[in-house]
């Protein structure tokens, strides 16, 4: 099959396109009603089919590597795109992970009653179909599907291409497990050809039957999916985080916030890209956190203060204040207090994850209120910017919008909800 | 000022409308931290001027009234133009029970703790700038304005060219009474154009200063915004809203309820469109509710069992079943069964609200489970679809779409919500 869809004409992209968002729906239709318990014992069958499955996926990946290798793909990207055991076993914990949090659908958010006597409930639903649209890490058809499917949704999984057949496997065991308990294989689909047409096809929304696109991946990924998509997205930008440390501070707390923040992973969203110290502290705090910085391996471009507090930093360009490096490099600057700290995250920051780290609790609930960020932090590593950390059981991606999804997506935020009102016989004057 | 702004150049609307986005953007930066008891006052205080501007509004509203008859406009246009002292103090204690609702921003929606310490909170805040562009109501002028305000967004209004001259009659003096209380009158923004280039520049999000936008009004402004904005839409759209009739059930309370959806205002999005009564039910209740309905003046289209029960029923056609009427017609079918009748609202409905009337429990709970509409109710009437009803103090519209605001969009509805996490030095492992 794989080899004949590779190669199907458009009419073909758009004919199976069009079957996938159809099944989607009828399969989302059934899961919005599923009972919860049911729900978590697909996943449970899930996670022992990705278990039993290990060698097959392994061999698959092994054949995507290979081929990523001879078209010269980066280490980077090889290190993305490459399973062993231990990532296969991390996978199937993470499914293992959302099968036990709590179900959301059904969830009454709200209720109230009204002097008429109607009993009104705010309830939680699914979304209904989700597609995600993303890049070379295989673990996201195993995170995504099963994310998704907690929240009673349909999922079309489009991978990238070099990881097609990865996730070709990881999704046939999922399936399989799903489906051994009698809910529709549909649920999960994994879009079974590499063609490009295929997003710009999701894009359209497939005639109103995808309700959300999520990208998930890199700038240029999620910048087409923003520009093109007919439907809504949960877009998650980049996080270009901040540290902002503000007096008075312990140094050694903030030296271990400062050095979690920027060299614990250093290429994720949540990784802080900013230090700005407050002025009263350059004379304190300044050298010894730029020291220790640098120190650890990190490249400090720092503002004139900062460059004289170590001849080792190179001085910061304007375009530097607004990088996603994604890589061991920091840009630190001195800054006269709070409100110029708050002013210069609205201004460079990319409204993501900014932290103060602080001894003044007024300082800090300030900071708290006026950064306008999906998640701010008193005294705590930016790098907790993660579904996992929030307790979610996992995250589809971490949403910089404003509406719907903010913060870590995880089954929760992939919900809608509904009114449900009870009467006995109301009817609306006037 | 008028007369220049009605004759600005392309170039001058352009830098209009960027202006107003930027004095917009820096309005809400202060209101998202305003104290909540100053931003009801602020209310009461525009409250205040709207009944000491009423000769004012109504002599502006006069001038509209008289342009838009010499161009020969339909009487049910004059209706929802024309303003009186009793419709201007309609709008000014709709402010006042706007000003009454709890404030939104602040509130923590959820809290919790993890294992290592962290405290987090999930807690509204706005949503930034909301454009709203709506059509001849100049109410929507104060009501828009007052729900944004109270949610701590700045707005830009872009209201109908016939109700020109009565909206910025109803915005200078709300504005006046903002002010007045020391907050920002750009919160509050009225375009002051006609110009049609305005609504184009609101949906390109004005560089990424407009964060949602609103449309109010008829299919074709709302179908408009849809396809072209760049920025998230918060449509309603048509409510083609179904009572269903399911045995057991009372006939008098269905009678009641059938002609309260139907007949009480036919002009509004919860008013019914059709009926659907259990086969079960043809002999018993069907004819009294259409004979009730005809005697009321309703237009009745019906299958093949209804127009049995009554010769003044008129075949229904396919297209009726998914028309939205706005009129005193109503289309009505006999369904075999709870089953067929959430088919059928599936298959025509616009999800926007529905009605089951019934005494079985079991069927009522089933029907509001399966029932994928913003609002399900069980024994009491669509017409209540309204955020009043709701008890939000008012509404901005209802949304028919499955993301962030669903239903009647209130305050509660206009915000959005961030992390706050409190911690004690934490770093994240790993």
């Amino acid at each position: 099959m794989e080899a004949r869809l590779q190669t199907v004409e458009d009419g073909d992209v758009n004919a199976l396109m069009h079957d996938m968002g159809a099944r989607a729906k009828a399969a989302a239709r059934v899961l919005a009603l599923a009972d919860p318990a049911k729900k978590t014992a697909a996943l449970h069958a899930a996670v022992k089919a990705v278990r039993a499955d290990s060698a097959r996926i392994l061999q698959a990946n092994a054949e995507d590597v290979a081929d990523a290798k001879k078209s010269g793909a980066s280490s980077a990207f090889i290190d993305r795109l490459k399973l062993d055991e231990k990532r296969v076993a991390a996978m199937a914990e993470g499914i293992e992970t959302v099968a036990g949090v709590p179900d959301p659908i059904g969830q009454v958010i709200a209720a109230w009653g009204r002097p008429n006597g109607l009993r009104i409930e705010r309830v939680r639903t699914p979304l209904g179909v989700i597609a995600v649209v993303y890049e070379s890490r295989p673990n996201v058809t195993a995170d995504a599907g099963a994310l998704a499917f907690k929240a009673g949704n349909a999922v079309i999984l489009r991978g990238g291409s070099d990881s097609f057949r990865s996730s070709q496997a990881i999704h046939a065991a999922m399936v399989r497990g799903i489906a051994s308990e009698g809910l529709p294989a549909d649920a999960i689909q994994l879009v079974p050809t590499r063609d490009r047409a295929v997003v710009g096809l999701l894009l359209s929304g497939l005639n109103g039957m995808v309700d959300v696109v999520v990208p998930r991946g890199g700038k240029s990924l999620v910048g087409r999916v923003q520009a093109e998509a007919k439907v809504p997205v949960f877009a998650h930008l980049e996080g270009v985080c901040h540290v902002y440390v503000n007096a008075p501070a312990d140094l050694e707390m903030a030296k271990k916030i400062v050095l979690n923040a920027k060299m614990r992973r250093t290429g994720v969203c949540g990784a802080a890209e900013t230090l700005l110290v407050d002025r009263k502290l350059a004379d304190s705090h300044l050298k010894p956190l730029v020291e220790m910085l640098i120190d650890a391996g990190c490249e400090v471009r720092g503002d004139e203060a900062t460059r004289k507090a170590d001849s080792r930093v190179v001085a910061v360009r304007e375009e530097d204040w607004s990088t996603e490096y994604l890589d061991a490099i920091i840009s630190v600057g001195v800054v006269d207090g709070l409100e110029a700290a708050v002013d210069h995250i609205d201004r460079y920051g990319s409204h993501h994850t900014d932290s103060i780290v602080t001894d003044d609790r007024e300082a800090a609930e300030a900071f708290l209120a006026r950064v306008d960020s999906a998640i701010v932090l008193h005294n705590a590593s930016t790098q907790f910017a993660d579904g996992g950390e929030f307790g979610f059981g996992g995250e589809i991606g971490i949403a910089t919008g404003r509406l719907h999804a903010r913060g870590p997506v995880g089954a929760e935020q992939l919900t809608s909800f509904k009114y449900r009102i009870r009467g006995s016989g109301q009817t609306r004057p006037g």
